[in-house]
Parts: structure tokens; sequence; C-alpha cells
């Protein structure tokens, strides 16, 4: 394996339903360890868990502390092994502490009718790649704080970049092209990474600043065609404090293969 | 307790984490016990657990098995005590099997903030509650096979209503007007129930019958305001055998109190 996702999403198995792990710090943004990036390196292990049923179909992760750096164990619990699904509890955790608790059901993506899709929900508008903006634009002090936009290359439409120069659009929706920074092409596995990976929408909105995920439930619902992914990022419903963030997920061959919905306090 | 949704979602406490509890045979469909029932009664034994946090924020459920009419234990393990939240994990069981296990983070809804609300959802179109259709107008047959009907009067927009005579509209959506049968306002637990009452909306895609529920992740928002709900259900992703439905509940001060989302599997 010799993509850097691979390597940084890597587990041992330790024993029959545990598994050893070493979060990377490249992955750390605002001093805590990036959620999604701990979703994939745990969803890894519950893949490995059960060879017949290696993808996510849902996977609902509740963030219980902060993750940092360093080694970590996955531990997964059988709930219902079933025929075409399996159901399991898995835990991440350092130094005995758990960072993650989740429910999932994982099954076989390819082994799904492809016959009966039926999809109203529409692909993102989304200028041209090099009328976009990359990511990578973003000011020192951003990148020095979230080192893991290094790990992918993200470029954001134009018309939903404005609070970085201090100009958000107050609409709450963020779209980006999306991928790998190593050039892999995205698995299942790595979908539920990536539907974590854009910054919090309530950028968007001018509230700045980290946005803790209580909870995010992910469904993934397809293996995703080579190339570029198209992300999109929105909320409708703020208050109380909280916000709730739906993400979407485009393959290259206009497929979603991917939502998510989360539930996230507002930056203070 | 004079409500009949009190009595059928009442609980016991056997011991610090236990509960006991009969599930109603009146909130059967198909042969099982609904699925949001079962959540309002999970949800009612994680609310007296936690008398500092008695509402849902979010709650994820896997549906394990199939429930019956008949006795029920809820056990319910604290994960993360919090100052203005708890996480916990709950179980429902019957004859030592486990119909639902869950996620759950609780807090008080009434201590959060109500100065931040910006919501951009849009509450339904629907029409005036004497041009549209009540359930109980559904044939003889239907209303035997779905007792839960009784419990509460629904009341369908005529413009998606097409499916009962044969003509589902094929678009995806449904919404109606709500209120319990026995009168009673909805509270924050019962809307765990409200996410998941109406027929699944694969009806209205020309696919009548039991769409199994795998996952659906319920976020509660607010504290309803008494009087009717507004409910809409929606799918915009359907394939493989599955479909996720989005399911949203407005009060009648038109908050969004209660947002859900389900990973079903379509009827075959």
């Amino acid at each position: 394996m010799s993509f850097e996702w691979d390597t940084h999403a890597a587990v041992e198995r330790t024993s029959a339903d545990t598994f050893s792990a070493v979060l990377d710090g490249g992955w750390s943004v605002g001093g805590g360890i990036n959620g999604g990036y701990q979703m994939g390196v745990l969803g890894t292990a519950v893949s490995h868990s059960l060879p017949q049923h290696p993808d996510p179909f849902v996977l609902s992760a509740y963030f219980l502390s902060a993750a940092t750096a360093g080694p970590a164990e996955v531990q997964v619990t059988p709930l219902r092994p079933g025929r075409t699904s399996s159901t399991v509890r898995a835990e991440l955790r350092q130094d005995g502490e758990v960072r993650l608790t989740a429910l999932a059901t994982f099954g076989d993506l390819a082994s799904l009718p492809t016959d009966d899709v039926r999809v109203t929900a529409a692909p993102p508008e989304l200028a041209p790649r090099e009328q976009c903006v990359p990511g990578s634009m973003a000011p020192e002090e951003v990148r020095r704080l979230a080192p893991l936009m290094e790990r992918f290359e993200m470029l954001f439409d134009p018309s939903c970049i404005g609070w970085a120069v201090g100009e958000p659009s107050g609409v709450g929706r963020f779209t980006a092209w999306f991928r790998l920074a190593d050039g892999r092409d995205p698995d299942p596995v790595t979908l539920l990474m990536v539907l974590d990976a854009l910054p919090p929408v309530t950028f968007d909105l001018g509230r700045p600043g980290w946005a803790p995920t209580v909870e995010l439930t992910a469904h993934v619902r397809a293996v995703p065609a080579p190339g570029w992914l198209r992300i999109t990022h929105a909320t409708r419903n703020v208050g109380g404090g909280m916000f709730e963030e739906d993400c979407e997920v485009w393959d290259s061959a206009d497929r979603l293969v991917a939502q998510s919905r989360q539930l996230a306090k507002l930056p203070r």
C-alpha cells in the first residue's frame, strides 16, 4: 500500500475483535484530529472484521472526547450477522478512553442491484475546476491550524468562498471539487472521511471557528467511480446553539454515492 | 396519566439502568410493531434515566429484529455524562433478543438559547385541514393491517394521496397534518414516534408495501408548541434496493422542531 490514505487509515488486527491503529497528526485541525478521519480508521477496522461485508451502508458516530495523534485501538462488537448485511458496534479508544462510539451496518455494495436507481437529488452546480479556488490558497495561519488541508485537493466554487475574505454569503452552503492529495481514487470506506472533510458550513454564515460534531450519520450508497468527487455541505436549521449539516458526495459518473447529516455545536 | 400515548409509552424502572415496558399491539403495522413507537418507548426510558437531561437532542436507532406486542425491557448504559448533555447507549429487548439498539445524546431543550434561530428550510405547503384527506378514509383492509392508524389523526395533502387510489405521484414526497388521537399535545420524546408515523414515502413512488428501516437518526431541536404538527416525508436517493427518507416535523408556531433521516429497504 503506497498511498498516504492507506497508510494513515491502516489498522492491524490484535485479536478477534480488536485492531490497533496510529492516528496521524497530519489529519489534525484546530488541535484535534478530524472526525471524518477517525470514522475512516474505525470503518477500516469494521471492514476488516467483516470479510463478506466490507462496505459501510450506514454508520452513526458519536464523538465523546477529542482524539490526539498517536496510538489508538478499535474494538468491534458484532450485534447482528446477516446474509446481506451485518450490524456492529465499534469504539475508537485512546489511553482507555472512548473517542468515538459508533453503530454501523456494513454489506457488499458491489452485490446490490443497479437497475433501480432513481435519484431526484441534483448534482451541485459547480464551476469548472480551473475557475475554482483551491484550499491551498488559504492564508498561511489557516493552513498551520488545519494541517489536514494538505491531505486533499479541495477546489471551492467561487460563489461560496466569500467567507475566506470576510464576506460570507450567509446562505449556509458550500460546494467543492475534491480528491485525495496522493492521487488515490476513493473507495467506500474513504467516503466516510470525505463526508466530514470540508470546513463547517457555519463559515458561510459568518460564524468561523471550530464546530464540534455531536453526531454524524453517514450513508454510503454505491462504490464511487474513479476521479474527482463533488461535495456539498448545507445547513437548513440553525438554533439553540446547534446546527444540522447535510453533506452529499457525487462521483465522476454523476451518482450520489454518499450522504450524511450531522448535529454540531455552533462555534462560540 | 390519562392519555393513550402516556400509557402506551410508559416504562417502569426495575434497576438503576433497566426499565420494563409493555409494547402495545395497537401500534402494530403489517404484523410488526412500529419503529417510531419503539423509539418513543426507548426514549421515555432514557429520559427517566437522565433527570437533568430529559429531552432527546439526537438518537440513532438500528432495528435488529421485529418487535411484537407484549413485555419488553430497556437497558440504558451511560457513556458520557456531561454538563449540558449526556450520551448513552440504549437497547430495547424482548425475550432476551435485541429489537432496537441506539446511541443517543439527551439534554434540556428548554435551557437552550432561542435568540439564534436561523432556519432556511421552509414549512411544507399544505392545504387547509378541511381540504385534506384523513387516514381514516383508508379502505377497511388497510386499516386492519395498520392498527396504528387509529392512534393519530393524519390529514394528507390532496396532492400526495394519489397512491391510495392507485395513482402515485411518482415524486417521492408526502405532507400531512398530524396530531395524536387522544388530543394530547406533543412533547420532545413523542416527536421520536412522530418522525416515523407516516407511511413509507415509497407508496408515492408506486412501490407500496413494508419498507423495513435499517437505521433512523432523529434530531429534536425544540420543545414543540401545542397543537397540530405538519410532517413532510421525502426521498431523493433510491437505488441498490434501498432508499433514504428524510422527515421534517414543523410545529404550530412554524418552528422546524424535529428532523430525521433513515435508510430503509425498498418493498419487494
